[in-house]
Order: structure tokens, then C-alpha cells, then sequence
């Protein structure tokens, strides 16, 4: 038997698993159903050992082999905040909620292997852990609570993957060293002074003020930071009165820092702070900033890069070196506990929509990508012999 | 008997349906509770005759005298999106909703006129419409409405009033000519393109674009517009976004644009177009812009004016000639039908609240003197002569 | 005779003289060949008295009639800091110089009224004072030190006017009160850090500062002052850097604030100031602010404009209540000294390049209505019945 | 004889002309008088053959060895448009203009470089060519120009250096491959309509529109290009108005952009004429963009960038990999037609004045050690063998 024909009979599953997930999303740290559903799932095998309720909403099942060490896979469950506006059979059926970044390929993959390896836990020389994590999108993260709560007790590698949909399908992105940016979230609140909308004179209009901070931070990364290091600010949301012909007397923005380099990330955050200082002073504002640190970096080990690229080369998939990427992952926290790596499975192509998008899908063939290596990773890590499956 | 010995026979109620309405405001076209309890206020009369539902949620009451002419007042009673934040007994029961703008007095005052005038229905040498209008916050208003279903037939000259926080308790400012501005609405939608808040380069980012929109439109007023025009371009209500980390496909901004002169509005009109367009080409959103124009300017009749200024006089209230006001108010619609005038009772002092503020208030003393103002113009009207009242 | 009979033997004289100040304008401050040209002309005449240097480069002529009161007129003589691109053949010859406010036009008129009161001096019933003023356009201006310096002594009372090339040729425009703003002057300076264009992390850059810092100023008058009041604050000058691959240690910019209410001007002033101390906050730079308090505002006296009125219905000339201009003019201390009056008197049409434009030009007929009302002002005033003049 | 005693020969030379020229810098393209100083220097010699006005205000001059290769160096030797702030007795004499980059110390080493091989031509195993160079501050540079009148006939290989005094004086950087980005010129005019300064609605506002541009391109950067590239665009100069009471008709900002990446800079490219036709809509304004590009990246070559730290370990400097820097340098040209390599050597330490800064100054040590770093050259080249010098 091959990893091929492994993977062959569980490809109806893997889509279907996916679908049923893509179906029924859920925010970060609201995942019951999708908790119950995998739980369901898991009791239907036999030899694996179930931890519930892993620092949260997390599961961590394990099977031991004959023997040998202990590899974890890790795949994230939660959705965004986002309305599904595809128009697909297995569109979200939840209104505002929708898995736009591919956790539902991720759980679903790993469901598949738990299922190969159920049946065939009698050829594992090794024992292999699976971490069902909830939380991956919003900081602080299930990854930390679920290592804090004992997930990698016994592990000694970690690999993840991330289904990818703007490279082409069966691609595989892995590097050495920095691979994700380290993500912070900051949130200001502008305060001015309310009033009838016809007379901004009695009143300190914190849109107005609102709109010069946006306008102005361009300049933090356009300005202040050295033109070959990387930075990104967004405002993702902004949010202030309550009526068209009302000065309102607050306005709120929320926003992401996305940066590699510690020191580019301070200047960043003292930038905003000057900025809101200036404002204040400008405008007549007072205001509030909560800057909230978001994960570390994730940063490769090289062994471990080595076997994803190798599982890559047993598949005969094209292999390209990662750009850093500005998105966070709070994988990273794994990476600094044990040895690991976390690799891009391509789902699409350059045209696909981009993750976070109302439009997203994943080109379904990647899910079958997605296992194999995994597969392969642990025929590279020797715990598994597939080709001495009959 | 004088007025205020009339008057003060009313004190009590007045405050108190001022306070009961005060607890419990409803938003412009959703007055049904309030529209009951003037309703049952009504029933409880003899004299009046009683339209109900009046182009909506409107009602007029007449009383008919011994021949003579017909003077209607107007109260208006709806409230505003506004959370109340006073700590008071008579605090608003309703969140997010609120009785910021005095119309609750206005009602009591109505209110209590009605009771003195169905006691003393024999002493009328002409008769007396009251028009309680649903819905003067949100254009198109009550107004139109229910002069479009008759509330006018028969009526020969209207006065309303408004109690005015910012000027001191027991002023009367009225003028002849313009006196308030006309209040236009306008919503923007901006969008861009979605995606991940780290990849600003694979999106259009329509919080940023729509910062640089209001930004920029502050030049509408500082450098397009003659200086010795007046006119006023406010944002009240900004939102985009769900997430702090995903650029937000689109972003709605809605405002008001005041003006007392037709060409001056359609200069902002056309520039807003204008700013958007720009905007368009430059950051490469698409837009849409709605732009409702809003009530009428407030234009007072100088024969009405002088009854007024009589009625202050025979008070012995302070009278002073209005400023020309950027606010709107939907009481246009009447005096572009009959004679009339409009004026403001002051019900505060310079440093309250202003309108629409969350903190503001009516000094409550400000009600009998509303009430003294429509008794002493139905004597100036010939209409009652209180003095004869035993 | 009749004034049009009277003003008929100056046209050729109106015209040439204008035409040759036009071709030859100076500064304000450096009006050198101006006071020569004028003194020149006055030299001619037998019954002037000619007081020279006056303040600085101010002349006062005067002529003594038999007894009476004393009117004076007054012409201002500088020019602008502006390239002459008409073509014509009477085009300024000053490169970067040009009377492109009419200044030279002004002249001319008093030039000739000289001339026919030297001729008719025995017809005078009162004395007649004529100012020529130097630096109008450029404060202090030249009226405060021809004041101090006695310009006004003996005088009852005082008229002064402007052509304005977009009014109707032959319009006169005026009103009692408030007709002319007060206009101030003010100069930022924004200090960062120079440096390599490519190396903005290692600058502060001015440029960009004082961008924001035009924009944020915007507000100042849309947002900040009561929209029925009027101001201005206009940028006419930036200045910044030498190289585009520089980044510039600083940058200036000089403008000008116009309010009629003090109490405005102050509040923009402070504006000013906040603004600045707020970018250097946001944006790390430093400051200096130069305010110039201008000329106070023009405010005519109503026995004054009720002659004005009377002299241009003397001579059959459309008359227009004046709109206060957000304009200065040192004639403003004339009037804060004398009884007097300042009007416009159209100079072109509707669609004539506008004062300061480096197109402006005079329509030439407005020279003799200029001159036609200064002497029915003399005739209004009793001073000079030219009726009786054979 | 070694290196260091070949150099102590020039110690006092090498100071006091590159004072010299420090005292008389020229700017790009008009370096007439440093043209002559280096001539004459070079009449002295008499082994030398010299080129004259190569492509314009070059100089090539070349020895010839016993047969082998030609190597060629480089200096360039014009001045920027900057005020020299220093108080050094060296100070620049020409106002406005200064040795603000280090070309007087690269005109320096080479001359001295000419002396001593035209005094031991007899050891020379190979030719070397010294190429004087004008005009590298200013696009299209001097480079180009040299190179089509023939400067690297028959040269096989070239190098040059940048003084550079943010680094620690001796030290040497350098690196393979992206060396230095390629610098991009823009000019933008903005058309508006003058008029005068209190009459804004009359007139379209040149410098308010600038001053949005200017703040609206912040977002080329920091919204529109994939932060893990780099790009800068820095306004370095803006100029527009006479007066501070007259709206300006138009107004210039001129600037650069730089980029490593040809598909980046065409993107930033795009982006400012985006913007440029926004601002048109937006605000009625025209304009006009010019956009020179710049010199390409400079990309060194593998075996020469050997060579280079081979010269360095040789002379025991310490060597650092160069990071990739966001300045410009015509030296490209040279490395598009020949192998080479171009290095920096430290002039100074990290608090040091930036390069065209007004205060900028070399530490003059840094004459000997770049005068020592093309001698290590010439003997890692074989051309040269110090050793063998008596």
C-alpha cells in the first residue's frame, strides 16, 4: 500500500467533514458545537486515549505505538466574523459567522488521520498526538492555555499546516526561521464632546478626530520605520454615533500591528501613542488606547523544515522556499516549547479569493494534499511504514 | 383671573407628564405608546373633537368657540437615538433612547392648554386646533403628512414653540424671515476590497479611504462656500468592520449638510459628489451616495411675529430677536401653508447641555411659561380673553 | 456746467495716468517712483498745500476754500507681489510686480480731482484734503503713520473708495457698519530633522507635517467656529527643502486669517496654536508661530453712507446695500478717527478676473464714475456746488 | 615597503585636498572649477595618459602596466544644494552649496592614488584607469554619459567606494548582488485658480490640494505595496505662492521614489498618477507629472565582492555584509557593462550627521583607509605587488 491508496479511502469523508464544518461555523472561543462534533467523532475510535476540555475547549487524543517518540500534529477549528456570501450547497448557515481561512480543511484533515491510524495503529513504532485547538484567530489564542494545560506533555516534534488557497494546489511553503509575523491588536477610543449636529462649534466632533488619527498613522509605517525592515497597521473597524444629525460624542477604531522585528513593533506602538498625544492636543480629544501584544513570531526549526521538505519530495509536490509572511499564527507558541514546523499547503491558485474574504473557498483537492504530508511526515519521522501496509 | 393664575392650576401636571413621557421616549415613526397616551388624555376631555391617526401617527384635537377664527398650536413628540445618561428619578426607562430634545415638554405643555381649555370652552370667541405631530427628528417628518390629511383645513394662523436649553429660563427670541436652516441627510458607502488585515497590498482598505473622505470634506466649508454664507457638513455616524484584523470590505458614513440658502446646498451637494469621484480614481474604490434633502428653512410671518413679541410683552418675559439657527425643524411645512411664527422659550441657561446631548435636560420652570405664551397669543388672537375668566 | 461736464475734461488725463502707474508699479513699502510721479503732478498746481513725506511716503495736499469743513478723500498707491500675464500694451513692466487691485486707478481719480479743484478753487465752501497712502496692501500699512503723523488734523471727515472689478461698471456698493473684515497675518514655521531622502527613519520629515498641518487647519472653520459667523484662514505661501532628494530640516508657510468679530479671530488664533503643539507631539517636529494682528475691520459711519447714497443718486448710479467682505483695509483707521465712509465702485462685471488675479484688469469707464462720485460727495457735503460753476 | 607606508606618503594630501574641495563645492553638471583642480593635479604627473571631457565634464585617466588586465576606479565629484552649517575652518565658501555626500573625499583618495602609481608605474603588472566622474547627485548622472564616450574601453573590471559616515570609520561593507535601490525623480505641478486670499470660493486652492496629495500618498506605502517589499517616496522640496494674502494659481512638490523592485516601483509610479487624477476630481484642480526614473539598483558582482573582502581581511578592517540600502548611485551603469563591485567604507560612527545633512562631515581617518582599500585591490587584482616596492 501506498500513501496514495491510504488517502484514497478517506477522500469522501474528507470532503464531507469539511462541508459539514463549513456549515456550521463558530468564533473563536464559542466552538461548542464544533468541540461536540469532533468529540463524536473521536469516540467512535478505538485505540486512541481522549483529553477533553484541554486548557479550554481543546482536545488532545493520543494513540501509542510500539515504543519510540511522540510526534503531535495540530489543526484549529474556530471561524470569523464574517457574512458567507458564496454561493455554494455548503454555504455558512450562520449569519455573520464563516470559516474564511480554512480551519474546517484543517480539522477535517486530521480527523482523516486519526481515522488511518485508528485502523492501523498495530504498524506505529512510534506515538503520535493530535491537538484539536480552538481559538487559532483571536489573541490570546487557545494554543497557550492548551499548552499551559499540559498538550505537549510527552510530545517531542510538532508540525502544522495551513491550507493556502492563493498558491496552486499540492504546493508546498515551508522555510527556516521567521515565517509569520508577530499580529498585536490595539483599540482606540476617541473621545470628544456630543452634541446637535448643526452647531460643531459647542461641540468636539470625535469623527472629525477620528478620521485625522487614521489619516495620519499612514505615516508610521511610510515615515518612521526603515524602508527594508516590515511593518503593517490596519483599522479593521471603526465604529461612532448613533444618528446622522448627532456630533457623536465618541468614536471607536480597532486595528492590527503586524511586524518581525521587536524593536519595529515598539516604534510602532509609541508611534500611535504620539499620534493620539498630538491629537489630543489638536483637536481637544481625550482618548484611550489598549495595545494588546499578539503572538510571538513563528519561527522554524531546521530539522523539522528538512522533514516537511523531504515528506514534500516523497510526494513528488513542488516544494518553494516561504516568504515571510505579515499574518500571525499562535502556533508559534508550540514552536517555543518543542522542536517543529509549520508549513502552507497550496488550496487555489494566484486568482483564488485571499483569506478573510466574504468570498473564500478552498479548492477541495487540497484537503487530500493535506494528509498526505502529514502521512509522509510521519513516514520521514519514522513512526509509520506505509508501504508495509497490506 | 389672570394667565398665571390659569397657569399655575396646571403646574403639577405639567411636570408630571413631562416626567412620565421623559421615561418612556420612542424613536421618530415609532410613537405608539406615546400616541396612546395623548390619546387617552384626550378621551378624558368634553369639548374637543378628535382626529385620530392624522397622516400617521398624528392626532388634532379641535375645540370650536363662539365663531371667530381658527389659531392652532403644535407640539411635537418623538425622541432621539441617544442613551440617557443622567442620574434623575425621571431618567429614561428606554436604552439607547431619549427625550434629549425638550419635545416631551412640548406635549405636556399641549397637553395642559387642552385641559384649561376645555374648562373654559365657553369663554372662546373662536376656535382652537392643537396638532400633535409624530416624528419632527427624522425627515421626511410628521409634518408633511398631516397637512397632507387635512391638519390645517379651516386653520387661519399656527404657532409652535420650542423650549430652548442654552438660553435662560422664561427669554423668548423669535424673528421675522429665515430663522432655521434646512437640514439635508446623506449616507456614503464606500467600498473597497476585503481581506486579510496583514496583506494590505491584496485590498482596497475603505476605512482608510473613507478617513481621507472626511477629512477632505472639511474644505466643502472653509474653502468653497462664500464665507459670509453659512453652512454646515457633519458626519454623525460612522461604521465599517467586524474584525480588528480583516480590511473591511466596506464603510458607511451618514451626515447632514445645513444651509439656509438653495444654492449653497446644492455647492456642498455637488462637492460631495465631486470628493467622491476623486476619491474613486484615487484609491480605487466604487461609492454610493445618497443624499436626501431634508425639511425646508423655517421662514416666519411678520404679523405672527409681532403677536409673539405682544404675547412676551404682556408677560413681561424678556424678549430678544433670534439668531438665524443651522437646526431644522419640520413646523416650515405649516408656514409655507398659513401664517405664522415660530419662537424659542428659553429653558436652561448658557452653560447647560446642549440638545441632543446625553446629559441634557429642560428646566422644568421653562413648561408654565410655554403654557403662558400660547394662552397670551390667544389673547393677543382675540381668541380668550382670560381676564374675564371668573 | 454739470459734474459729467467737469469730469469730461479729465477722461483723456484718467486714462493716461492710470495707464502709466500700471506700467510702472511698485511694492508696498517701496513706492519710491510713485510719491515722485504723484509729486511731480502736484507741483503743477498753484493752490495746493503740499505736505511730503507724511508718515513715511504718504503726501497730504490740501486746499483751502472759504471757511467751512474740511473732507478728505483718500488714494492708496502700492501694488502687488504678482507677475503681470494680460497682454496688453499698458502691461506692468515690473517683472513679478503688478497693480492687480486697482490701487493705480485710485490714484488717478484723486490725481484729477486735483486738478479740477486747482482750476475751481474759488468755488470752494469748504477745505478738501487729499491723502495719498502709501503700503495698503501690506500691514501696518501706511494709514496707521500718516495718522500719527497728522494726516488727519483739521479734517471733519473722511471718504475713501475702491473699484471693484467684479461688480457692474458704474454699481456703487455700501453700507453703514461693518463692510470690511479685519485681516491678520501668520507664519508657521515646522522644524524636523534633515536628512537622505531614502532614509525618512533616520528624519523628521517638515514636508509632511506641514501637510497634515494645512489639512488639520481646515477644521478650524468648518468645525470650530459658529457656522452664522464668517472667517477665513487661507495659506497663500509654502516653502520647503532646495532638493527632491532631500529631506527638508524645515518648511514655512504664511497666510492669513479674515474674521469681523474679534472674539472669532481669537478663537482661530488659539486654533492655530493647538494645532501646532499637536503636530509636534504626533509627529516630532518643533514650531514657530508669527501672528500678526492686521487692520482692524471698516466700519462706515451712517450720516456718511446715507451721503454716499445720496451722491449716487445724485448722479443717477444703480446703488447696492454692501455685503460685509471678508477683505481688509487700512482705511479701517481713518474710521476709527473720523466720520467717513468707504464704498465699492464697480469696475467690470460679474465675470472679470478677480482682485489679485494676474489677469485683473480695470474696466477704464469706472475711472470717471469714480471721479463724478467724489465730487457729488463734495456737492452732498457742501463744499462745491458745481452747478454754479460756469 | 607595505601599504600603510605606501599611504603615509599621501596622509597630508589626501586632508588637504579634499579640503579644498570641501571650500569650493559645485553643484551637478556645473563643476567647471573642480573639473580644472583635478586636470591640473593630473598635468603633473607624467605617466598618465588623460582623457578630457569625457561625456561631458569627465576625465579619464589611464597608466599603462607590463601587459594583464585593466582595472578601473572611481570617484565622483560634485556637490549638493545645501547650506553648509559646519563651523570648521574647511567650511564650504559657496552659499547654498556643499560637500554634504563625501565626493571631496573620493576625489581625494583617487588623486592620490594617481601620485603614487605614476611614481611606481615600473611595478605595475596591468593597467588601471581612474575615472573621474561629474554630476552623480543628479539624474540621468554623469555615469552614463562616460561609459557612451568610451570611459570602459578595454577596462575588465571597476570598482568604487562611498565614504560613509554612519559607520564606524575603517569599517568596510559590502555585499553580492542588490546593493542600492534605484532612485526615481518626480515633479508634480498642481494648477488651481488664484485669486485673492479672503475670497476662497472664488478661487481654487493650489496649496490645500498639495498639501492632500501629499498626506494621501502616505498611503503608497504603507496601504498599496506588499510589506515585505520596500519602497520610499519622499517629497524633498514644495514651493508655491507669493503672498500670504493671495491663493495661490499653482503649486510644485518635487520628489523622489525609490524601489529594489522594477514591478514595486511601476506600481508607486501608478499610484501617483491615481492620486494626481483623484485630486482633480475631488477639488477642480489640474496638474501635470513629470516622473524621470532614476538609475538602476546597483548590483555587485560576485568575484569582485571577493576581492573586496579579501582587500579588507588583508588590511585587517573589519568587514560587515551590507545590508541593501534605499539610496541611488549612477555606479549601476558601470556594473551593467562591466564586473565590479562597489563597497562603503566607514567615515564616522552612528551618531554621526547623516549624509546631506547640513552639518555632515567626514572623519577624515576614513581618506587613508579608502586610499589603503584600492591598494589592497590593486594587489588582490595582481596588479600591483606592494611588497615588491623598494
Amino acid at each position: 500500500m501506498d500513501i496514495a491508496q491510504l488517502v484514497d479511502t478517506q477522500l469522501s469523508s474528507l470532503v464531507e467533514q469539511r462541508r459539514y464544518l463549513h456549515q456550521y461555523p463558530e468564533l473563536s472561543f464559542q466552538e461548542t458545537e464544533t468541540y461536540q462534533y469532533i468529540l463524536k467523532h473521536l469516540q467512535k475510535l478505538t485505540h486512541f486515549h481522549i483529553r477533553e476540555q484541554v486548557g479550554g475547549q481543546g482536545i488532545v487524543a493520543e494513540i501509542k505505538g510500539n515504543g519510540g517518540r511522540t510526534v503531535a500534529f495540530r489543526a484549529d477549528f474556530d471561524a470569523l466574523p464574517i457574512q458567507d456570501e458564496k454561493d455554494v450547497p455548503y454555504k455558512s448557515k450562520v449569519p455573520g459567522v464563516m470559516h474564511a481561512c480554512g480551519h474546517d480543511g484543517h480539522t477535517s484533515i486530521l480527523l482523516s488521520l486519526l481515522s488511518i491510524l485508528d485502523e492501523h495503529h498495530a504498524e506505529l513504532n512510534g506515538n503520535v498526538s493530535m491537538i484539536f485547538q480552538f481559538a487559532e484567530e483571536l489573541a490570546p489564542g487557545g494554543a497557550k492555555p492548551m499548552i499551559e494545560d499540559g498538550a505537549l506533555e510527552d510530545v517531542d516534534v510538532i508540525y502544522g499546516q495551513h491550507l493556502w488557497s492563493p498558491f496552486n494546489t499540492h504546493e508546498i511553503h515551508c522555510t527556516t526561521g521567521p515565517m509569520m509575523a508577530s499580529p498585536d491588536m490595539f483599540e482606540v477610543t476617541i473621545i470628544g464632546k456630543g452634541g446637535h449636529g448643526a452647531k460643531p462649534h459647542t461641540s468636539v466632533d470625535s469623527i472629525v478626530a477620528m478620521a485625522q488619527f487614521i489619516t495620519s498613522i499612514q505615516t508610521l509605517v511610510s515615515r518612521t520605520i526603515n524602508p527594508v525592515d516590515s511593518a503593517v497597521v490596519t483599522i479593521g473597524k471603526v465604529a461612532a454615533g448613533n444618528a446622522f444629525n448627532i456630533i457623536s460624542h465618541e468614536a471607536t477604531c480597532t486595528g492590527t500591528v503586524r511586524t518581525f522585528d521587536p524593536a519595529v513593533k515598539q516604534q510602532i506602538k509609541d508611534g500611535l501613542e504620539h499620534e493620539l498625544q498630538g491629537l489630543a492636543l489638536a483637536k481637544g480629544i481625550t482618548y484611550k488606547l489598549d495595545y494588546t501584544d499578539g503572538y510571538p513570531s513563528v519561527v522554524n526549526h531546521s530539522r523539522e523544515y528538512e522533514i516537511v521538505k523531504r515528506a514534500a519530495e516523497r510526494l513528488n509536490l513542488p516544494f518553494a522556499e516561504a516568504e515571510p509572511m505579515m499574518i500571525g499564527e499562535d502556533f508559534s507558541y508550540y514552536l517555543q516549547e518543542k522542536p517543529g514546523a509549520f508549513f502552507l499547503t497550496g488550496a487555489g491558485h494566484a486568482d483564488a479569493k485571499p483569506h478573510h474574504h466574504s468570498l473564500f473557498d478552498l479548492d477541495e483537492d487540497s484537503l487530500a494534499t493535506g494528509l498526505k504530508m502529514f502521512l509522509a511526515i510521519l513516514m520521514e519521522e519514522g513512526i509509520l511504514n506505509v508501504d508495509s501496509i497490506s
